[in-house]
């Protein structure tokens, strides 16, 4: 493998091969990764990061896609981060279906990247971060970031944004009642997709209302638009660009921009230190002393607390 | 409340809503839950404990409802934990449509609990071996864990058991593909389930195939059964339960479950010493040093792995 600081070099020169042999690192948690970081540290904080979440069958995919295409045609350079948090199969890209982005795959302006995260040690919180940062270091103005797979880990990977998109369609059943409460909080800007479809008025109604019933905003809070799109075919797309722009500028305006990304590294400065904790007691699996504690514990000689007392207690004297 | 110690005699007394409510305290991750597990300890190990996993729509509830059937029959003590690992909705049963399972609701001989486990420190790993020592403590001869929600944490709940169902019905598209090799890597027994649907005989001849190719088998190892079941009519439920008493029994003739059981409590002592070292951090998190860590990353001042080297530092020092 070319040394860390070359292909950090080339990344930054926005070579596809080179940003994709370092996300290829965080997927597998490689101990480059701290040289790496270090080394695109500097180049972090330029991007601006959009997370796109909502159920299977929404058009997140075809979305992520037609938002490819409006930043294109407003110059900027895009980096698409598929996340799947839910393949336990790790290491592999698992983009073989997304036909929607082949358009973009010849564009050496589009960074596409999916990353499997399940079974990473630390998950999402440890690995998204640090592909954002390869983006982000790879000049890309903007990021999508995406989950694929079942729509569960909407939170975790709204998380990660300056800003959630929620995509809903019509027509997916009592999609909003079953997403409840939670979608809600973490909008920052509210899509309909296929809103061509019977029931696009409706869905967008309901939200409206459910988004009122929460109401207790103060002057200069940010009030959660919601953009109709026919994404497939392009339609409402610009009017999303803009919604998302304008939530952009309220964020910077606000202060809420810093302190989201203030959180966001408190959040991966935490989860990265809680895996090398992690790691610490790995190293101790092998060993006779958690060997005989869960011998204990298995016999009902100790309870688990009482373990895992000792076992802190070893980690951290 | 009623004080532990009188919670706890009253579930080794059997009484459900004690059991409950001991249930509640892990689910909630209580601070008494310290002293539950002490005054347990001596109780535990004495269940068998079976993992149901499968895809929506396999037909786990009525699987297991008909498990339980068949123990009762057998006059076993039998408890069962649905778990769902991927509802962000913690704190609540979510069991209101498992009519299935209404027709043990008044048998005190059968304990019936849901667990939201997502967003729970620590995870499954954390809560279920708790709340199965409850189950356990409780009398109960046989635990059936099952999850409930979207089919991906096979593999999570199977390490809970002694012993892992892997649930298949025909007609479920390419299921056994989709699953590929996880499967059956974790399947100690396998149901083809519905079995009196078109396809069956081809998806068990299929999962037969698979099975064969992975071989590399010993004498003396463990060859997972196939059985079919029409659970709903409980047709070859007893003949699950017979395979299952004969992986019980291989598994205590070969040391298997003890070795299964130690690495599963070495597991759960790292989970609750992780969930320590987490909440340790967590109290951190006020704190102006975090923060001016996490000030610095976002700034990029400082890359994350050197930020959390310093909390590291912090903490087990």
């Amino acid at each position: 493998m070319a040394d860390v600081a070359t292909l950090v070099e080339q990344a930054r020169q926005g070579r596809p091969r080179a940003v994709a042999r370092l996300i290829t690192l965080v997927e597998n948690a490689a101990p480059e990764l701290r040289e790496v970081m270090a080394a695109l540290a500097p180049y972090s904080g330029r991007a601006y990061t959009v997370g796109l979440t909502g159920s299977p069958g929404v058009g997140k995919s075809t979305s992520t896609s037609a938002l490819v295409s409006a930043y294109r045609r407003l110059g900027k350079r895009v980096g698409v981060l598929a996340v799947d948090p839910s393949s336990p199969f790790s290491g592999g890209a698992l983009l073989g279906d997304r036909v929607r982005m082949q358009e973009h795959a010849t564009d050496p302006e589009v960074f596409i990247r999916s990353m499997a995260t399940r079974g990473h040690l630390g998950g999402l919180a440890w690995a998204a971060p640090q592909a954002l940062r390869v983006l982000d270091g790879a000049g890309c103005d903007v990021i999508l970031v995406e989950t694929v797979g079942v729509g569960q880990s909407e939170v975790e990977v709204a998380a990660q944004a300056d800003t959630s998109v929620v995509l809903l369609a019509p027509g997916m059943g009592d999609g909003i009642q079953a997403a409840k409460a939670g979608i809600l909080e973490i909008g920052d800007v509210f899509v309909v997709n296929k809103a061509d479809r019977d029931g696009a008025d409706a869905t967008a109604r309901e939200l409206n209302h459910m988004l009122g019933l929460g109401e207790s905003r103060q002057a200069g809070d940010w009030r959660p638009p919601i953009v109709k799109t026919v994404a497939a075919r392009g339609e409402g797309v610009d009017e999303l660009v803009e919604a998302l722009e304008k939530h952009r500028g309220w964020l910077a305006e606000t202060g809420e921009l810093d302190a989201r990304r203030r959180r966001r590294a408190a959040q991966e400065v935490e989860a990265i230190a809680l895996a090398a904790l992690r790691a610490r007691i790995g190293d101790l699996r092998g060993d006779r002393h958690l060997d005989a504690l869960a011998g204990q514990v298995a016999a009902g000689e100790l309870d688990p607390y009482a373990a895992a007392d000792r076992l802190v207690a070893e980690l951290t004297s």
